[in-house]
């Protein structure tokens, strides 16, 4: 059984007041927790099975409570409709500036407020090597549980950054790629070793303020009658045609 | 103000059991709502704001019942967190067979499961011009609530039927392309004219029974560490160049 006061705080970390407060968020799941241990993040806590535990304790990673629980115990504490039988505490990460280095490409995410789509950004941004992502402040947290199941751990892979967009990009040095309707057809243009690439807003695309900033318009070319693509598929998309075109050079 | 037998109706739709009851189900916000109003479903209710409903007017379609409703009546009525004006009940389509025609390629779902995800292909399948996609027995149902927003229209020009996948596939004359982790690169083969493409189920990929029958294996190149890609994203990643791919031709 898990300590009443124990259940009511992870329940609290729904909640981004909470979390803000406590500087913690939750990782679900056996998959998630194993390389969340094997991570340099803090782990604070672990609620877990006692098969899970015999796993952590090779890991020789230092947890300052651990708790052997039941997969039933863990059900309707997070995000999660059931646990597989593991569940974590972390220290969240400060928000430390990041720059693209050499021949890098890093994407910038304008306004994406849906936890989900922010989520599978950072899944497919780890596929496709991409270990960096400046977010303006308007965009989902990081640590909202929604944003973390839906990375598949991809969130102990590559590094958020929120910050004002106009004012990150106005400073950078580095070409910055948008795609926009009336841009180059992305099967065709040519990609720099190394950039920015905006993923717009949802709904309403990338910002105004933004889009001035923007040095590579480019487009996906469109087959049917969809009027748009959703953010993280446009993400997709964009991302496999770079390297694709990286591939060749 | 919607008499309360109205709104309780409208809230029983978001059920699968009383959608397949009264073959009905809902569509929300004023652009999806005006294209359905466009289209050939049978709408069987509307309820909007006057100025949608001068709108509907223009368009010459029968509909049975018409409610002119303020903005913050529909709130709460449907899958939608606020309603920007419109809210329509339409009579479901029956389970007709598709088959794929000359030159043509078809989606083919097998098992997927979250109602997001499949809103998400059948949006990207209708930007690649995709308009047919057979669905195992075990996927989401088209007529659920978060299926239809996430199609964000597009369930208005992409067909689903559900029928089970190896008796289909079986009988098909089609080559049958399915992504899997040993296949070809996606950036280097070459894709027939037509055919029919599998997507797999979003933990444990492409079923069994199915894979047996896959003509043509093929994989989306990794370039990071994320250990798989969202079944929507590959959807789209595999339909972009597949569409490259026969432009060249």
């Amino acid at each position: 059984m898990i300590p009443k006061a124990k259940s009511k705080f992870i329940k609290s970390l729904q909640i981004k007041k909470y979390r803000k407060q406590e500087q913690c968020f939750v990782v679900e799941g056996k998959k998630s927790v194993a390389e969340l241990i094997r991570s340099e993040y803090e782990v604070v806590s672990l609620l877990a099975t006692r098969e899970f535990l015999a796993y952590q304790r090779g890991q020789g990673k230092n947890i300052a409570e651990v708790l052997e629980v039941d997969v039933d115990d863990l059900t309707g504490l997070g995000e999660f409709k059931t646990n597989d039988g593991a569940l974590a505490i972390a220290r969240m990460k400060p928000n430390v500036p990041l720059e693209p280095g050499v021949n890098e490409w890093v994407l910038v995410v304008d306004d994406i407020r849906d936890p989900g789509n922010l989520g599978t950004i950072i899944r497919t941004a780890d596929w496709y090597g991409v270990s960096k992502i400046i977010a303006s402040e308007q965009t989902a947290e990081l640590y909202n549980p929604k944003v973390i199941s839906a990375t598949m751990g991809s969130f102990l892979r590559v590094s958020l950054y929120y910050t004002s967009l106009p004012e990150f990009l106005s400073r950078s040095a580095s070409g910055i790629a948008g795609a926009f309707l009336d841009g180059d057809d992305i099967h065709h243009c040519s990609f720099e070793a190394g950039g920015l690439l905006v993923i717009g807003n949802e709904s309403r695309g990338i910002s105004e303020d933004v889009a001035r900033l923007v040095t590579q318009r480019i487009t996906i070319p469109k087959y049917g009658r969809a009027e748009s693509l959703n953010a993280g598929i446009a993400t997709a998309v964009i991302l496999d045609n770079l390297r694709r075109n990286q591939r060749k050079v």
